[in-house]
C-alpha cells in the first residue's frame, strides 16, 4: 500500500462567539486540522475522522522526512487504504480544549495575554463537534460522506450524526459507548484527582512555573493505560517478567516489566500533553450521556439519517461490546441502517489503534459497497 | 446469633533476630493480636484468621461500648458463627510491616529512636507468616485446626499450609491467588507511584512533618477501591447518578456519586493507614508467586497435609475465579483433599467482606463436618 507522504497541519480561526452547552460564549477558537485527498466539486466526498482522548489532528502521513512515526491512523488512511484518499477527502481536527494546536486551556487568552488555565470553559462532546462543523463549512464540505472515530472519537461521530442528521451520510463508531460506565467514570475521576492533588498543578496555573504537574499527569496516564489494555494483552506483553533482573530487588525500584512499561508511558506522555487539557477532555467524556441528554437512546437517534457501522472488540473492558450492542439494538429498533461487527482481539480497548486487518476490510467494505454511489461524481 | 462482646488487642514482642527472605536480619518485632474463644488443653483447636491488605488484628467484637463498628470479620466469628468461638480458639494478628500495632515502617527504630521509614526491610508473604507462627507458638498452639483468609489473607493462609505442612490441618483460601496477574501488579504499581510521587512522601521520612503524603495515599486507595468493586456493583451502587445536584456543574468539583464515594474512601483511609506500610505490603503482595518460588504450583503444594477449602466470587475481576481454579486443579492433581465453591455475587473482590450467608454455611460445614473429630477434646 502506498502512503500519503508529507503532510502539514493547518489552522483555521473561528472569530465569532461560540455558545457552549454550559451557556458560556467563547471566542476566538483556532482549530488545528489536517486533510488528505481532494475535495470533489460537489463537496460531498469528505470523511471526518476524529481522534481519541489524547490524539491530535495528525491522523496520517509524516510531518517531515525525519519523522519516525506517521499519524495515528496512518494504517487506515491513504491511497487504496480503508479511508481511500483516491476517493475521499479526509479531514481530522484537534479537539477543542486540546493541546495540539487547537485552542485549549494552555492557549493564550487574548484578553489577559496569559494562558487560560482553568478559566477555560468546561465543554461537552457536542461543543467539540459543533466547532468541527465550522471547520468543515469553511473547507466547503457540503455533506459528510462519513464521520468515523474510536473511543471518544466514536462518541463525537455519534453526536455528529445526531446533531447534523441531514449532513451526515454515514457514521463509523468504533470501540465506543453512548455513555461511560460508572467504572470508567471512576478511572477518569482518579486520574483527574491525581493531577489536581499534585501541588505543581497550582489550581491550573503552572505554565510559567518551573515545575509542572508532571507527576500527577503521568500517574493519570498510567491509570488510563491499564484500562486500555486487557488482562490477556498484559499477560502476552509482560506476564510477571522482571525488568532487567533475575531476582526481586527488595526495594521500591521497578521490579516488573509491566511497572516499567507504565512508568515509561507516563513519562513520555507529559512531554506531549497538557495536564489541564486532560482534565477538560476527560470531563467532557464523563458528561457524554445520550440517554440522559435526549431522554432515551431511541430519542437520541430517532432523527438520524446516517447509515451506521458499529465495531467493538471482545476484549475491550473499558467500552465493552455490550455497550456497542445497546447502540446497535436501538438503531435496529428504530429501523435505521446499521451494520455491527465484534472483532475478536486480545488488545483490549487499544485494539482500534492496533488491529488493522479486519478493521480495514470492514470499513472499506462499508464505505465502498454499502454506501457506494452516493457521491456526486 | 450472639456476639463475642468487648475484646482487647494484645501485644507480643519477638526479641530474637528474624531472618527475612531478603537476607536481612531484623528485630525486635512487636505483633498486635486478638483472640476469641478458648484454647483447649491439647492446644489444637486454634484457627488463625488473616486480614487483607489494609486490615488489622481486630477481626471480631467491639473495643469498647461506644464502638460503632465491630471487627472486620465479625459476621463470621463468634459463638455459633462460622468460626465458632464455642469450639475454636480464634487468633488474628496485624501483619508485619503494618500500621495497626505490629512493627512496621512507622514504628520507632530502637537504634535511632526515629521511625524506620524506608529503612524498614522489604519483606515477603512468607516472612509475614513466619512471624505469625511465633505468636502462635507463644500462645501454646500446637497445631492449627485451620488457617483462613481472604485476598492477601488467603495468600498467607496458603503459604502457611506450605511452610508448615505438619502444623496446619486445614486452610480456607478465599478470593485469592497463587500470584497476581500483571494487571493487578499494575494497579499496585500505580498506587505506589502515586504515593512516591507525592512530594510530602519525602522519601518515606514524613512522620514528624506537618504535611503527610495524604494525597498520594488517598489516590492509591481510590485506585484500589475501583478494583475491589465490579462493574455491576458500581451500577447498583451509583450508576451515573449525580451527587447532590440535578445538572452537571461544568467545573471540576465532584459531579457523580461514584466520584464522591471514591474521594470519601480515599479521605477516610489516610486517617487509619500509613503510606509507607501501603508501599511495603503491596510490594509483598506483588512478590508473592508460588510458581516462581517453588518452580511450579505442584511443587509448592506437594508436601502439604492440610485439607483445603477454596472459595471464589464470580464477579471478582482482581483475583478471578480462574486463578482459584488453578489452585484447585493443582491440589486435585496432587490428590489432596480440596473443596471448591464459586459463589455468585455482584460485589466483586470485596465479596469476601460482604457476602456472608453462603460463605458462613460453606465455612462452617467445612470446619464442622469435613474435618470434624480431629480436635483432641
Amino acid at each position: 500500500m502506498s502512503n500519503i507522504g508529507i503532510v502539514q497541519t493547518q489552522y483555521y480561526t473561528i472569530e465569532e462567539k461560540i455558545k457552549l452547552e454550559s451557556g458560556v460564549e467563547f471566542s476566538p477558537v483556532t482549530v488545528a486540522y489536517e486533510t488528505y485527498g481532494k475535495l470533489n466539486d460537489a463537496g460531498d466526498n469528505a470523511i471526518l475522522v476524529i481522534h481519541a482522548l489524547t490524539g491530535d489532528a495528525h491522523a496520517a502521513g509524516y510531518h517531515n522526512e525525519n519523522d519516525k512515526k506517521p499519524g495515528w491512523w496512518d494504517e487506515l488512511i491513504g491511497p487504496d487504504k480503508a479511508f481511500d484518499t483516491n476517493k475521499y477527502f479526509i479531514v481530522c481536527t484537534n479537539i477543542f480544549g486540546g493541546c495540539s494546536g487547537t485552542t485549549g486551556p494552555s492557549s493564550i487568552n487574548p484578553e489577559t495575554n496569559k494562558p487560560y488555565g482553568i478559566t477555560f470553559p468546561v465543554f461537552t462532546i457536542e461543543d467539540t463537534i459543533k466547532i468541527q462543523k465550522k471547520v468543515l463549512d469553511y473547507l466547503g464540505i457540503n455533506s459528510l460522506y462519513s464521520v468515523a472515530g474510536g473511543s471518544m472519537g466514536g462518541m463525537q461521530a455519534m453526536q455528529f450524526a445526531i446533531t447534523y442528521p441531514d449532513y451526515v451520510k454515514s457514521a463509523i463508531l468504533i470501540a465506543t459507548t453512548s455513555r461511560l460506565s460508572p467504572q470508567a467514570i471512576a478511572f477518569n475521576a482518579v486520574g483527574r484527582n491525581s493531577i489536581i492533588s499534585d501541588p505543581a498543578w497550582n489550581n491550573g496555573d503552572y505554565y510559567d512555573k518551573e515545575q509542572k504537574p508532571d507527576r500527577g499527569l503521568s500517574n493519570a496516564r498510567m491509570i488510563g493505560h491499564i484500562t486500555y489494555l486487557c488482562e490477556e494483552a498484559m499477560y502476552n506483553k509482560f506476564g510477571r517478567r522482571l525488568q532487567d533482573k533475575d531476582h526481586y530487588d527488595f526495594n521500591f525500584d521497578i521490579d516488573f516489566q509491566v511497572e516499567s512499561y507504565l512508568q515509561h508511558q507516563g513519562q513520555i506522555f507529559v512531554d506531549r500533553f497538557d495536564a489541564n487539557s486532560y482534565l477538560y477532555i476527560t470531563k467532557a467524556v464523563d458528561y457524554f450521556d445520550l440517554e440522559n441528554k435526549y431522554g432515551s437512546l431511541q430519542n437520541a437517534f430517532k432523527n438520524t439519517n446516517a447509515k451506521f457501522l458499529v465495531i467493538s472488540f471482545d476484549s475491550d473492558w473499558l467500552f465493552p461490546s455490550s455497550q456497542a450492542k445497546e447502540i446497535v439494538n436501538t438503531l435496529m429498533t428504530l429501523d435505521k441502517d446499521v451494520s455491527y461487527c465484534e472483532i475478536k482481539s486480545n488488545c483490549g480497548h487499544d485494539a482500534f489503534l492496533l488491529e488493522y486487518d479486519l478493521q480495514s476490510k470492514i470499513i472499506s467494505s462499508f464505505l465502498n459497497t454499502h454506501i457506494q454511489g452516493e457521491i456526486n461524481e
